[in-house]
């Protein structure tokens, strides 16, 4: 960088750094017309002050951190424009780290931004993740947490997500409304809480409906080809699903695919109904009924709620636990 | 945060923070048995260099920042994916920015990272930028610069891309050679070099069918109302187009809504095909036949590009243009 530095500045106005540095805080110590100078000088060099030694002196670093599974997601990227919108209007810069569902990479990440490289730290945790202390162990050390989406139950942080339960609930009364009797549920790792407050709605409507003996919960991890080897599978049952409600929109995009390849015409066949933000599911053939989640004002709460917590702002009981509901599109 | 300091860590020992800032990186200056002592607490009491104090040393950040015109894109999740890969295995932090196609935005940021907080920029341009002073700015103050994907012929700096004259060229003749006699390209603002490249490999496959005469070019912009009634039109047209050749995803996303807004039937009417990285297009009705971008082994291929410049390494002269071929899939 061609920068000019302070001290440089200093050295040609005359002046010690510190009073340079204090002219251009708009110190009190400091007389009008050599602020004047100093201003007009910094200007007409395009002096920028080195965001490090900014950082230093402030013990802040103007940056919040985000820590998604993956980014090849809608919701995700929808989240993260929500988060964009609020960090930029505060000044702030974004980092993005993936954890690619691996609890290790989140631990390691987490342990790296302890020593003050974010002022605020967003995460949704992986579908690895069963315990908690990596998340303790980073609140520990003071720096503000927010958890959105797949978020921990048992953790003391704020927490943004959607009507989890609700949604499900009103999902599955639709297939069920719809003729369905056997509704196979299409679930995301188990140890998530997100999960179990999926597999709760599902649950609920089938019990409403005194269908309980008929569920089905497929539980899929993280690797597509055993999620199809899954997924195929409760089609060559004796008793197949004759509707599936998958938890996310990569779910429901392999079960598409198992159709296809096994033949098995949708929805003749089975009525089927997904979480997913993806725009083009009224495409799909035959098109997907969807749970449309408030991604990016998901992210933007979530955001705001963070940047309280930076400005050591006190946080409203209700945005301790903050729920957004969900919209069901129904398509053919 | 309650991290041990460099001085407490000092103070505990009895050192200076000099000999414990040197033990700690190993500086041959400090003899064995001290380094041991040093290392020894600062194990124990978790000591965690300041991120912002080493920067300020060393002249580094240890983050690179990539600059996207939206990130609710396959193509651009994918890029992600691939420059995460690269900087997570070179421990670097990535900081995302979203210009949201706004060039006033782009040179913004541009301008807030000439201060030392990234090592290295990459970046996918705005399609409202139009000339180059902002990008020839940034470079004057030699921070590496990268661009990628919707890249500026006239800058000097390295670009990966991919063989957009070449596979728009092969997707046009095969929708020609499939009976298309009216082809219709609908591209993005013209402004942008990607354009002009997808262009000519549609217009330079008209030629060799002598159906230059037939050409129609659709440029949209940022607004997707607009770009609806754009497209519509054309389907209004007394000779309505026998082909669809769209540039974006988002553009094709938009044509199948027109045409099953207007009750056109694809691919009765017309065929179609684009660019799109979404691995659900072919779950569309009907299937959509894409160009598959090999956006992650850009993302990959820029980043890595970048770090060597970072590095000081000297580019490889087929380095400082990168073309990475596209893959088209039929389908229907």
């Amino acid at each position: 960088m061609n920068n000019v530095t302070l001290k440089q500045l200093a050295e040609k106005l005359n002046l010690s750094t510190s009073t340079v540095s204090r002219a251009l805080r708009d110190s009190h110590e400091i007389g009008q017309e050599t602020k004047d100078r100093v201003k007009a000088l910094a200007k007409k060099l395009k002096f920028q002050p080195n965001p490090h030694a900014s950082s230093l002196r402030q013990h802040k670093s103007n940056t919040i951190a985000v820590l998604i599974p993956e980014i090849e997601n809608t919701f995700f990227s929808q989240v993260i424009n929500g988060v964009e919108l609020v960090a930029q209007s505060k000044g702030y810069h974004v980092l993005i780290y993936l954890t690619h569902e691996d609890y290790n990479k989140e631990t390691e990440i987490l342990r790296l931004l302890k020593n003050g490289r974010a002022d605020g730290v967003m995460i949704s945790v992986s579908n690895t993740t069963k315990n908690t202390k990596h998340l303790q162990s980073f609140q520990k050390d003071g720096i503000p947490l927010v958890l959105f989406d797949r978020t921990c139950d048992e953790l003391n942080a704020p927490k943004v997500m959607t009507d989890d339960i609700e949604i499900a609930m009103i999902a599955t009364e639709k297939l069920i409304n719809s003729g369905c009797k056997r509704i196979a549920f299409i679930s995301m790792s188990a140890n998530l809480s997100i999960s179990k407050r999926r597999v709760k709605g599902y649950r609920q409507a089938l019990q409403k409906y005194d269908l309980q003996k008929n569920a089905v919960i497929i539980e899929c991890g993280g690797n597509d080809a055993e999620n199809k080897k899954k997924i195929s599978k409760i089609f060559k049952s004796s008793t197949p699903p004759d509707g599936i409600f998958t938890a996310t929109e990569k779910l429901a995009v392999i079960t598409y695919e198992v159709c296809r390849e096994n033949e098995i015409k949708l929805p003749r066949t089975f009525k089927m109904v997904s979480f997913s933000n993806l725009p083009a599911a009224a495409l799909f053939h035959p098109p997907l009924s969807t749970i449309i989640q408030p991604a990016f004002e998901i992210g933007k709460e979530a955001a705001s709620i963070l940047f309280k917590l930076i400005e050591k702002k006190t946080l409203l009981p209700t945005e301790k636990r903050v729920i957004i509901p969900s919209q069901l599109v129904e398509r053919n």
